[in-house]
């Protein structure tokens, strides 16, 4: 039976990237040796990180002022590096809380220096994103969380800031367009739109770096790796390798702009029967309904069905639909990779529950 | 043709590891999804794990004070990791350097606390692996590395130390038996005897961790991975599947002292013919010769040999075996994995240049 992966991530990727990734597990164009095999200094791997950063720098419109990094240690390495590197002791950055990751990535800088936490959205549930607050300018960063995984929320627009914004964008990059100007820094773990679990792209603004005054480690400071063009140490190859893939995947498939549309037409499929199925309610506001993760719960009246939909989801294929456990009922998670068919196919899953049980 | 991967890191794995990742690419265990698309939270990912954990334990023989976990960043993030968990301000720790790792251990280590540098084989351009020194009893810990990959020396014989040992095993682990209550803290990137790169495997005893007076934040903290099972946030899940399939490999081969027995007949072959045939001179000295990384020079008379041995190796299918640039000549990195065949193959070709050239 075909599965319709709509896990939170790691996440689905393109079927072709998945059968050329297969092949080079075994041989890599020809070589007679496995992608998993080769050294890290090999003119093969050479040319894959080459051109996997050359991707990303097409893909997302990165000039010159930026660098493009593939690191390891997830996200959640970045909620610390992000603050050793940029937060010295005694300054102040700017953070949004809106949601449990952006929460996580406060926690974090919150043993660096000031956090002018600026507005959450916590007291809602993370139901929205909140707007209309004032950046300081004399902070030395604003920190966002561009789409959360969890609360199904995503920043719609990006805000204007007097400070350079550092923004985890794990869950929506490539997704839609980037104003690269607006960015200090991009960090994103790869295992949802980008490629498998294990590398994590950083897109940071050059002259922000080495300007710390505290002591930073080799491995936790950006410098290392520009001047090293992320090949300090052993860098994770298959990871950076399915990526590099996966982003050949997305511009050959129209870039940015086509993956835009095709999220919003997935966006649009399940949200207009989330409205419109009396069984089923969104959890978030409209205007700030994320076009990754749809989070939904059955209506009032109808919560004992959860159990038989969830199986009819599963008995169709559909797979990872779940809630998270903060918020409960159903998420889909509908990232580049995913075709509107299955999309489609969870709609009819929830117009048959209708049919059968409305 | 056959390639026969003599490569430094990353480096061979055994062909079946390759063919059965090679499936789980495009099907997990007849799930219908990709090992690359499945969450970490699954019980698929989850049962991987564990049995990663409990192969390692089994391997190494590891008690309950000793806590195994799959961290990502490569060993150069524990140089750093190992004294911001265990070294506090005013603190010593004792550290010998035995060539490259070593050195870069140490340049870290020195901005957290007070290094004590007992020992150091750098006059001698680390041709050998010091021996006599005093360790102190006072020091938070001992550092080495057991094997140098560059130097190709290696620690026949682990210090008897009054303090616990922290140990870089990247590139011996699993090569030989480990007597577990010597050490505090082990720690290996992956991309050798263990698997892919993408991963780093920590073994700590449970009772040093969180026990460091300054701040350190979640993702370098130990005591996070052990309280989350290795899975605070997404874990490689590719790099470490395939450890745990080439755990099952050792395994299923004989387990550690079947690894030790194959490396002592790749090692004893290689050397046998460096000292025997005289167109060839290792470059350390015998008693503290690597088993995994056999290092050698063209001898006096014979230097202007090199491009061509270079390219009959290469005619043979011999992949790798150029030497380090701080070393020269040749470098053969036998891990498990390599089959004792190929190292006839090498043996077979150095001869033939000694019939054509000597």
């Amino acid at each position: 039976m075909k599965i319709h992966n709509f896990s939170a991530g790691p996440s689905i990727l393109p079927q072709e990237v998945f059968d050329e990734a297969s092949v080079a597990v075994k041989d890599l164009n020809g070589s007679g040796l496995s992608i998993l095999e080769i050294s890290h200094r090999s003119k093969a791997f050479v040319d894959i990180l080459d051109e996997a950063v050359s991707l990303v720098g097409e893909l997302l419109k990165i000039g010159s002022e930026h660098k493009v990094l593939f690191l390891s240690g997830g996200a959640s390495t970045q909620f610390a590096m992000v603050p050793l590197n940029f937060l010295n002791e005694g300054a102040s950055a700017s953070y949004v809380d809106t949601g449990t990751w952006s929460a996580k990535a406060i926690k974090e800088a919150r043993a660096f220096g000031n956090i002018n936490l600026l507005a959450s959205s916590k007291e809602d549930q993370y139901r929205h994103i909140p707007k209309g607050y004032d950046i300081p300018s004399g902070d030395a960063y604003l920190h966002i969380t561009t789409n959360n995984t969890v609360y199904g929320t995503q920043f719609r627009e990006i805000p204007s800031s007097p400070i350079p914004i550092v923004a985890d964008m794990s869950s929506d990059i490539f997704s839609r367009p980037v104003d690269i100007n607006k960015y200090g820094l991009i960090y994103a773990g790869a295992q949802k739109n980008m490629g498998p679990a294990g590398t994590t792209l950083v897109v940071v603004r050059e002259d922000m770096v080495g300007k710390a005054e505290r002591h930073v480690p080799s491995m936790w400071n950006y410098k290392t790796h520009i001047a090293k063009n992320s090949s300090f140490n052993t860098p994770p190859v298959f990871p950076i390798y399915v990526s590099m893939l996966n982003l050949r995947w997305v511009r050959k498939n129209g870039g940015i702009e086509a993956m835009e549309k095709r999220s919003m037409e997935r966006a649009k499929l399940i949200y207009d029967e989330v409205d419109r199925n009396p069984l089923f309610t969104g959890t978030t506001q409209k205007e700030d309904r994320s076009r990754m993760n749809a989070t939904f719960l059955l209506a009032d009246g109808y919560r004992n069905l959860e159990e038989e939909f969830l199986k009819q989801c599963k008995e169709a294929g559909i797979s990872g639909i779940k809630g998270h456990r903060s918020v409960g009922g159903f998420r889909a998670s509908m990232y580049n990779a995913l075709k509107l068919e299955s999309v489609q196919l969870l709609v009819d899953v929830m117009r048959d529950l209708e049919r059968r049980k409305g």
